[in-house]
């Protein structure tokens, strides 16, 4: 209500501390929407242009998988219908045989299902969001040089200008990504775990392209696999009618990235292994020789805070693989769990940095350690009649003992039980599974007397064993 | 036989090319010798001041206990008999209880030791050997900056007088240490698997005094542990009659470096637990507070080398927690391995590097395992007369089947057996162990027929498995 005073001294010093956020992605931006919403001003610095203006991915994925821990996330900012209007349902796995013959399992019930967006979309969404905020200021082509934990200084070099400059900090944000600058100053500080792992695999962005008019060639609200057991390719739906396929393919071998070096070799291979996708990729060859191919790690850390000074989030602490569709979820729910701590501890910022590692930490080792166990289900466990015959039975106990048995999937995917819960009840499944499908031959013998009777039996001692 | 020619041609292109050392500690001077030995000009470049003339060794441990593989690379440039005048052998364990009863456990057969040196001594007589040999030139005070993959060019920072120089190098040797920077720039290439893990346990150097006329005032040739459990401290001979004292104790909870603040309060701590050492060691409280606190890291990596450019050797690539006293003797086993290598391939470094990472990556990751598994044995094991009697009767099957049993503390230290073969043939022993000793109460046990038929079973069982 008063106009600015030239000399604000007493209202300085109640005002919020501002905040800074390294990294203007998806988990940076979304968590600086968070903090600003408190009213604290936000500084962000993103490495990278404006994508706004130019559209690029920089080799990451081109589509990403949105589930209940993401949607929460955005609707807390609002912005849950505004995505959901340019998000296209996935209810479904199509699996395609080496003969093209298909297979389907739906993800969940009726009306449960993972949502194919566009990266580059969701990200100009929030950052048009944040730029509207007057509480946030977005700076682009801010590459990170040097964090001076010491006096809380950061040196920001513009890669547009060369020129460098040198930012205060009182609370900072490493929301920057796998290969993290903020987390590569914590390695060097005395007792800080840290791990990056590589699997053996590559990945590799091609296309099949939208029909007449745009239309979807293939079954447009579903995730489409071809599992060949030691690798594997999938699709997600565009808006367009197209979808971003993903190769996920040995660096070394007989059948490898390595093995494949000429056009010729590409399209052999194709027409061997992906012969009903091959005439819908007609920029096969093109796609692949151009596009780089990209790695896959899983970084683990921690701690994950220093004092009340730093805070990691998303990938700079919890880098995964992509298999499970939980990347971005699980950064998205930092959000939210960061949220939910300064709720309950306002500004005692140490606490809630202390609060959300110890929360955390267990729930994104546990999330990476199902990333990989569902590139081994996706890439060869489900092309195998038996372990679908097996996730119709989970479905029959799951409505059976709606109370005391949610599939796997279902927890990490359509739930918000943290990730270590849902991976320790996954793991007690699993063993009651390996104990019961012995007795079962076709999903009729479900309904078998003896097979109930062992179901019954399995139910009371794990009602037992959670009491 | 000519003099130098002012402009060497057809001699320079055949001349050997220069090979460069990052690191003059323990490692980097003992491979620059190696090297040296095959007519390469070797450039050595270390970080610290020359500790011929400082004398520090920077919170890094005082003395370390040298064994059969270290031996072995030392003879081979000829200074066994040298480092042997100044080493102690350490016949046995001996172990200290709270009330200062003794108890005594031999290392192996009779004359078998491991020897205490200081490491600062061996590393002088290491660089004095360096300096006297005309192939090698050696740098102190040169802390690597950037190591530039591409232009194969390093720029090193004289820390003394700040000044910059640019080295080009064409096969570089990183024998930096724990915290290599050479490590750390192979750390940034795509798809270099890399940990840092510490123990929530930290180590402090204290002192033993020499007695009157240099005497040693606990027995000398052997090596101390004051096992308590959760912590010990355990004692190595110096050659002036003092001992040099190392305390494993956790960072934090009730008995830990955080509850130890004050002189009194450490005073008090060792009374209670290491009651006989505490009037040997007159400088406690000083040493205490004056010495640091250092961490306890395991270092893995993958790969070791890149092309035929850089190899990492020692610590830069496993550095391992100090509690089996193989830290050092594998880093020189390196050196050995190394150069057996350089004999099989001569000048093709592609190879040499790729067949060192190959045989030697899971016999690091077998001793880094196996130094964590000594580490539960000292502090926790040899407390236990179960434990002590289940390591005589291992002594009397070893005695009764030679060709069998080696025992795993003798295959790790008085053997060349590579360390994960020494590691699988442990495990397997362990289990023989856990079944014979449930029947066997006393060392006199072993002679019973029941137990004797037992042992002559499991002995088949191996012998089967093995063949």
């Amino acid at each position: 209500m008063s106009s600015a005073s030239s000399f604000p001294d007493s209202v300085v010093s109640s005002q919020p501390e501002t905040l800074t956020v390294m990294g203007g992605g998806l988990v940076g931006a979304l968590a600086a929407l968070y903090l600003a919403r408190r009213n604290y001003p936000v500084e962000v610095y993103e490495r990278r242009a404006d994508p706004r203006q130019t559209g690029t991915t920089e080799g990451r994925s081109i589509n990403l998988a949105l589930s209940d821990r993401g949607w929460r996330a955005l609707e807390g900012v609002g912005i849950g219908e505004q995505v959901r209007s340019v998000a296209i349902p996935m209810y479904q796995r199509v699996m395609h045989d080496q003969q093209g013959k298909l297979t389907y399992q739906p993800y969940g019930k009726e009306n449960q299902a993972i949502y194919s967006v566009s990266r580059n979309g969701l990200n100009r969404v929030l950052l048009d969001l944040a730029e509207a905020n007057p509480h946030i200021s977005l700076a682009f082509n801010q590459q990170c040089q040097v964090v001076d934990l010491r006096n809380r200084q950061l040196v920001l070099r513009d890669t547009t200008t060369g020129q460098e400059q040198v930012r205060s900090f009182r609370h900072l944000f490493g929301a920057d990504g796998a290969y993290s600058a903020v987390r590569s100053v914590l390695q060097k500080t005395d007792r800080f775990d840290y791990s990056q792992h590589y699997l053996n695999y590559g990945y590799k962005e091609l296309t099949i392209e939208a029909g007449p008019g745009g239309a979807w060639q293939i079954e447009k609200n579903a995730l489409h696999i071809w599992p060949r057991g030691q690798y594997m390719m999938i699709a997600l739906p565009n808006l367009d009618g197209s979808f971003n396929c993903t190769l996920f393919f040995p660096y070394e071998g007989p059948q490898s990235f390595t093995a494949l070096q000429t056009g010729p070799q590409v399209r052999a291979f194709f027409a061997e292994v992906f012969a009903d996708a091959l005439p819908l990729m007609s920029d096969l060859e093109e796609d692949f020789f151009r596009n780089p191919t990209s790695s896959l790690v899983t970084i683990r850390c921690f701690p994950w805070s220093l004092a009340d000074e730093v805070l990691l989030l998303g990938d700079a602490s919890h880098a995964i693989v992509p298999f499970y569709g939980q990347g971005m979820n699980a950064g998205f729910e930092d959000c939210t769990v960061l949220d939910e701590l300064l709720d309950q501890h306002g500004t005692d910022w140490q606490t809630v940095f202390q609060e959300f590692q110890r929360q955390r930490k267990p729930n994104a080792d546990a999330m990476a350690d199902l990333a990989v166990y569902n590139f081994e289900e996706m890439r060869d466990r489900v092309a195998d009649p038996r372990f679908l015959l097996r996730k119709k039975i989970e479905s029959r106990i799951s409505a059976q003992y709606p109370d005391q048995w949610m599939p796997l999937y279902t927890q990490v995917t359509f739930s918000h039980t943290p990730y270590a819960e849902a991976w320790a009840n996954g793991q007690r499944q699993d063993q009651i599974m390996q104990r019961l499908m012995p007795h079962i031959q076709s999903e009729a013998d479900y309904d078998l007397p003896t097979v109930q009777a062992l179901v019954q039996q399995e139910m009371n001692n794990l009602a037992n064993s959670q009491t």
